[in-house]
């Protein structure tokens, strides 16, 4: 088997002192934080898409990345040489997980029978690479938006051949994944959505993407997978817009079609801002719900309108984001996978490198920040107490529902004006920082 | 009683050609378009904050809209020269409706009772205007913002005082709006939402701001209000972050808090725009979950991040509305709502008139073009027709969720790959400014 | 020669009632608006590249536009065909010019040499397709994005040997450009810009680019080529930050470089709106520094993040330019160019008809409007007068420069304070579309 | 002379590890970093309009701020009272600078005399206050905004009158600005700029524009002011388009009008974010043009459209600010200005404290990271190794423009295509990381 990343070693944990850019500073996998390790705190996934698949096109150049695996013409060769490039990505990097859609891991073939072979066949590749390896698959997903035929949707398509073949795709997907023992399974429905309300029927659209669900549910209950289904919200891109659009309108949509109770949703950090939310916002409102289930942990660009896929390096959001982690006792069957790309001018093989160890490094010291705000307890005692006032009396009447607006208008005239209390976000933003520092003076 | 808007006369329809910048163009309210007339299907109402509060107060400075009703300084006084003045121009504007919130209409007291006073006070002279004019209340609502006792909230904040009061309020203007004879209530909740997730626990909040709205939906029972409760959504602005962020987002709330049935939804243009949805989308999703209930028609500037309130003047956004509206046979007991403000460098009381008519006149002129459209059934045709493969064969079977992934697979592998079907955005693009110029010539 | 099109005739001008898809509306090329036809006011050009070269592919998905002259494999071939397809596109839909990038009309080499070769060939035989066509050139420019070569710039590339080879490429177009007989010549500079300032130095990119264009325009003198050279501002995409962002800042640039005097800018839509600025202001930005030189005529989805170079349809876009443009007599030897694309899910050859059908007819229809504005002069006199207390008195000093702080404090001081004048926005707003009307109604 | 603070102390540095919310962690005025103190370095002023003018007001809710300050009704007492507050506050935070504008230290008259008057009275007793206290005045500035005669611009007013009226506020403030030896004077022009295009005469009221700042160079220079003039960008807000758009716009416009020699620029995070640039853009070409003359020290939310004027507390703009500012040896005569307001729900006296501390702090500690950065030197090393193919060969004669296309393609066509060369933007990002955590270490 030929070697890939020849001159890059196992990357190992080295402090945060090492000048050796292909070493992690702060994650070091094996460390407890709290009483679980690191790597079970944090659950690193590599999406197989990017670092495998990832070629540097854009709208306005093409490919730019030119990978030696790729080197081969012949595409099923192509995929095994992909494979043995990726479990050596995984084992160099020390990812426990990877995720992948159908098509990132075997070629489309001519007609769908010869593709469920090829994916059948490097799948059982797979197998065995997991096996020698000890990397699991935290998720599998069909690719239901590359092929032109899905160009109006896969279960939104208006045209109920596109549908079958989409059923067809998620099904041998479903297969595939119990297969490889995958924890969790995905949709992502960037075209299921509208480009123009000139020619579209949201509503059968909607209904339709439902049955869809509900078909996957059946027949996974019928194999047997019992993994965890997840949707991945984002608003737009590449459709115009999405019915996915961020976690709220996921949760209508669960809500309104029954699906509530067998899904839960994959945050991805770039989609949310997409929506005009932050990260934080979308994962504490999803966990709020009790649906939080993964994450894609990228990081976006708030002055450029598209998905970026950045590596996260911004350790306030990752603190912020591990700081709702941890209040719902960790992700799992969930984790983190990186759903992020190198820059298309990062061209060398080690920037594959640098790019995953700044993330897990930014998640790994954010894990630390995050446990020891929580540990303290500082912050969530001044919600807690922020609220209390609900915990008895009239608050609590109102809490439980016990009250009217009869009886509010007379405790109200009855009482004197409620005085003004700070809320002080000044303050609380000053103690983020300073658990920073105090967390990297403990290193 | 002093006359406010001496110089102008009741606004009369001129026709097209007119160039009486005080008459309507297209505005001609006992004309019928289709089975109705214009007033009918339009529905007009003045927002009494805007046209008889507005002070042309931003950010960065002072009042510069001087109206004559204040130049009274005694506040009841000054309360009554300002519905007098209202009323006034109801009727020569000739508009059927109106909206107003408890404090545009009446000064809050020192006190709860003495505020709940001045209201009833000005309301009891409100119901005689009312009578004398014809002008009825399309809706009323609560001011739960403007106070600084409301700057954390009201039915979200910390402090149940504040709910209390909140809802003191809310009952007032419940007993107030089936007084006048409102046809409906709308709830906006511009603070009820975030500043920070450093402070803020938001299940908490969302479950307390569902018990207000059940305690208002009982309280409504009970004294025997049978109007429309209307949710207004909003994603931010005055908040960061805004709990009723869209018109999904509110499906979704209505839905966990178990409230879907008794509300509906008032969607503001500028809203729907300002949560990166144009119009028209809030307007279908709404109508296609049954709960489009009113509109609040104005327009905003998609280049400016927040709510500039603009008169609706864009045909196209208009045509669009309308095309829901009449799709789902009208918005009553709703109506449009004109939550617009002239500039505050329009300083004339003439600009209050040519404001309202280029938005009464744009709805006006695109209800015949969106009827034209629905009746001649070229763009429905092309929809009906886009989704056709749903109604038999497999696609029946997918639509009623007769069928399985397994069986979609033995299809898909059976038959042809599906064929490309071209939809025709441009071409449908077209056909509205076909429309445009078609009705426009038959005027 | 194969005919591309053959199910679709010559598009002809059929007036408003027509019901016929694929005939003009409003556009009639030989009517004469004022003193001009129709034609030497909007002098349409086609783009080679979206037109002819687009593929349909997008960030998440595969080619979906399969072209006839497409099916040749042999690239040199596969050019020729497309040339063939080119020119009866550009004669069956009437327009008189075209533009194209070297690299749309003739593939890349293997070397610089060949590339030169390749482009040369091709070239000729579209001059000999001019000359039977009468179509011509309105402008070439060279693709200096979408080879690797440039991920880090073209005239800003770090690498030298990648700023001669665009150079080389520039030298290329514009012999190739003097020998289609361009009116113009355009850079467009997609990847001149930064996408970190980790590994960015502004200045000495800026300054190279500045070089380049010196010599570029040396280079045209030499060779006699007296063409218009414009900049075509982008703020971001492909670039996270690129260098000509908007008109303001290309005007910077080319005084602080000294290439203002030889210098225009091809404004495009899209562009505009990405840099947050109306189509309108960015023209009047030009158009007041003596700077339009030529339009890109699309628009874009303001609710997208990304340039959507969609068909220009809308009626109120198009009054704004025409506006612009009239007011500065024509943009000739600019014109207007549709540099826009079908959706990729308007897969017939016929929407590429319909598309720049509906784009002809509105700016035909705006072009009418815009000069009914013009000719009865309302909205100039409103200008007009609303700036004329600078035309004496002490107005006049200022605008002269011949007055001071002093004399001014002294005449403030003398004087009553300034009186409020309403500045009737919302009066104008409803003329436009009093005009829109009329003129229809006119047709 | 009451004291305004009685609870707070002089907040002195006590180090990271201090758990008291009202002391400084990381700013220690007189400890070195390099050859400068942190005080010399940094020059941190206070902004009287926020902090002591800010009452919370928004555009949906009212003051929330209730200062002690404000209890005298006699506006020119109230005045006095606000000046003491605002002396004790400056000291006791501990600040060196201060800025303000006229009408934030003294009330507007009844007539432009008194309004004189007032101005001068107060800033004698200023005077006498920087004497005792040694506070010093970086800036004063002219408020041409707030009041209702500014709402169409101030010198691109379409009234003289106005004009007049501005010139004279600027005449009173350089002359006060001097007597209180600010370093710098402000132009921000916040409603000079359009609404509507329609009503807009671009072109005539930049020229006014610019002859304004003509004169007020002209009036400086008679009356002795030797101070630094500056202008700070900003796109929109209040007005929907302001002719200070950005650096880049400000450049151009100076070129145009010839101020280029007399003007730096005062950059403001949240007003270069709000025009679609991070606020390091902002720095860096104003920096790179030799035009970064001081800065507005804040933070906007990038999820929101208008000017947030946040506290800064994020490290990783401080420390790009700072990389910026001390690669141009400091910003004297400049400083750094907290154009900050506390959230109007921090209703505390002490929450003025918190943010003020919080922005004082991360600057700090930003000041030390990037001053290791940039006495390390990695990060220099990296952009000038990167562009040394320039300094020798064919890149020394682009640079120095002694080339020629013609040459360029020769040596391009004599040469190997080059090679593609990593950016590696990615290895940069994670430096930064560490030398945040490399530099907490050494704290």
């Amino acid at each position: 088997m030929k070697e890939y990343f020849p001159n890059i070693d196992i990357v190992n944990y080295e402090g945060y002192a090492s000048s050796n850019p292909l070493s992690f500073k702060f994650y070091n996998s094996s460390e407890k934080v709290g009483d679980k390790t690191m790597a079970e705190h944090l659950r690193f996934a590599i999406s197989y898409w990017h670092t495998l698949c990832g070629t540097g096109l854009d709208p306005f150049g093409n490919q730019t990345l030119m990978r030696p695996w790729n080197d081969v013409s012949e595409p099923m060769a192509a995929a095994e040489e992909k494979l043995f490039a990726a479990f050596e990505f995984f084992q160099k990097i020390g990812a426990e997980y990877y995720c992948f859609h159908d098509r990132d891991m075997a070629p489309e073939g001519k007609t769908l029978a010869e593709s469920h072979d090829n994916l059948e066949k490097i799948c059982k590749m797979a197998l065995q690479l997991q096996k020698d390896s000890g990397v699991k698959l935290l998720w599998g997903t069909a690719n239901l938006f590359s092929h032109p035929r899905y160009m109006c949707g896969a279960a939104t398509n208006p045209d109920p051949k596109v549908f079958a073949v989409a059923g067809a795709q998620v099904k041998k997907m479903l297969e595939v994944t119990l297969m490889l023992g995958g924890e969790n399974y995905v949709f992502w429905g960037g075209r299921e959505g509208y480009e123009s309300l000139l020619n579209t029927d949201m509503k059968r659209e909607q209904e339709h993407f439902a049955n869809f669900l509900h078909m996957a549910l059946d027949y996974a209950k019928e194999i047997g997978f019992t993994g965890q289904f997840l949707i991945e919200p984002k608003p737009k891109e590449p459709t115009k817009h999405q019915y996915d659009y961020d976690v709220a309108t996921v949760i209508g949509f669960l809500k309104t079609y029954d699906l509530i109770d067998q899904f839960k949703i994959n945050i991805e950090a770039n989609h949310a801002t997409l929506a005009g939310h932050n990260f934080q916002h979308e994962l504490a409102l999803a966990s709020a719900h009790g649906l939080l289930g993964s994450v894609d942990a990228n990081r976006g660009d708030l002055l450029l309108g598209w998905d970026t896929d950045q590596f996260p390096t911004d350790i306030y959001d990752c603190v912020a984001a591990m700081g709702v982690i941890l209040n719902q006792d960790g992700l799992a069957p969930g984790g983190l996978n990186f759903d992020a790309k190198v820059r298309r001018t990062s061209t060398d093989l080690a920037d594959l490198f640098y790019a995953h160890i700044g993330g897990m490094d930014c998640f790994a010291l954010a894990l630390k920040v995050a446990h020891a705000i929580k540990t303290d307890g500082v912050m969530d005692a001044h919600i807690k107490n922020r609220y209390s006032r609900y915990d008895s009396g009239v608050g609590a009447k109102i809490e439980n529902g016990n009250t009217s607006l009869v009886e509010l208008e007379r405790f109200a005239l009855a009482n004197d004006a409620p005085k003004p209390v700070s809320a002080q976000q000044e303050k609380l933003e000053n103690i983020i920082n300073q658990y920073l520092v105090k967390v990297i003076k403990s290193l």
